[in-house]
């Protein structure tokens, strides 16, 4: 079309490129997706994806310094882990009103203020899901209401205390570990 | 079998248990499961568990506080993502020497000094998986080994610019973040 430059004599850079997506299996909420790549030397490989819709999770914190966790059974461990209140994007649903959401029915609390933090990529091996933070303050009570299968322990931890259990290796979830975190760097930013 | 306390007047508290588990899909190295479950209120429900091998990431940093970064195509974001170094584990394969294979097969650095830092559950929601942590430092080089269709691109990065990309949501990578940051907080409690 055009003999300048960039058209005529830069050498294309060979890029790995999706030939076809083929749905493998599809689950409640996940779909698992086998997907053919060409590589950059142009062998031909698969790779299975999980396709997520997104989810948030929220750190709540009190005026104390205090965090509200949530205590669930998690079928993937077949034990309880403790984690901050988390919950998957409905469709069409903006991650903002989706942490309002899933704040009050998982614990019954209202932030009064709800600030994004950042939205991090959990397994980018393998799935797609994208999981926005936020940061809730001013927390008023309002209701729990959680989904009639749902059993959730709500328990007050000082985020100090989640710092050492990071750093002992007795927080585990990941989510939860990049918001403690974020906001004890926080925290001494301010003080 | 005996009159304690504990044996014969305790309530019992209801459980979550796994009645079943049913392979739905099974991929290169990720198996989807389905696993059905009574909940506490004796209802049943059923989940989908996506089982996979385990993995390690390190963050090598050398003297200078410079971090070891892999740029890398990612299938499930269609787009280069950039990482600190990371693999699955091999069936049988130690973290340790997982983490010491992967740095060296990805970069062509030899750590001198390899330390554990934590385990993280990357997605509890749905995933097994766990993924071990590592800090090298002693940094020498050796010879990248890279598989024949994995192409990566190794970038050295200031750690405080790292933390400040955790910060401006512009990296993104769920693990890395963790590794940067808790490098970080060894960082500011060593000065």
């Amino acid at each position: 079309m055009s003999d300048t430059p960039e058209a005529s004599e830069a050498p294309e850079t060979p890029e790995t490129r999706i030939i076809s997506r083929t749905e493998a299996y599809q689950g409640a909420f996940l779909t698992l997706e086998s997907v053919e790549l060409e590589l950059p030397n142009g062998h031909r490989t698969t790779h299975d994806v999980v396709r997520h819709p997104g989810a948030v999770a929220v750190l709540a914190l009190d005026a104390d310094g205090h965090v509200l966790m949530v205590k669930q059974y998690r079928t993937a461990f077949d034990r309880e882990m403790l984690e901050i209140p988390a919950g998957k994007l409905e469709p069409g649903e903006d991650p903002l009103s989706c942490a309002r959401r899933e704040l009050e029915e998982e614990t019954g609390f209202v932030a009064g203020e709800l600030r994004h933090l950042v939205s991090i990529a959990i397994a980018v091996g393998y799935c797609d899901e994208l999981l926005h933070l936020f940061l809730a303050t001013n927390l008023n009570s309002g209701s729990a209401q959680p989904d009639t299968d749902e059993f959730v322990e709500v328990v007050w931890v000082p985020l100090a205390d989640l710092v050492q259990a990071v750093q002992a290796g007795e927080l585990k979830d990941a989510k939860s570990i990049v918001a403690v975190l974020l906001a004890q760097h926080e925290q001494l930013a301010k003080a």
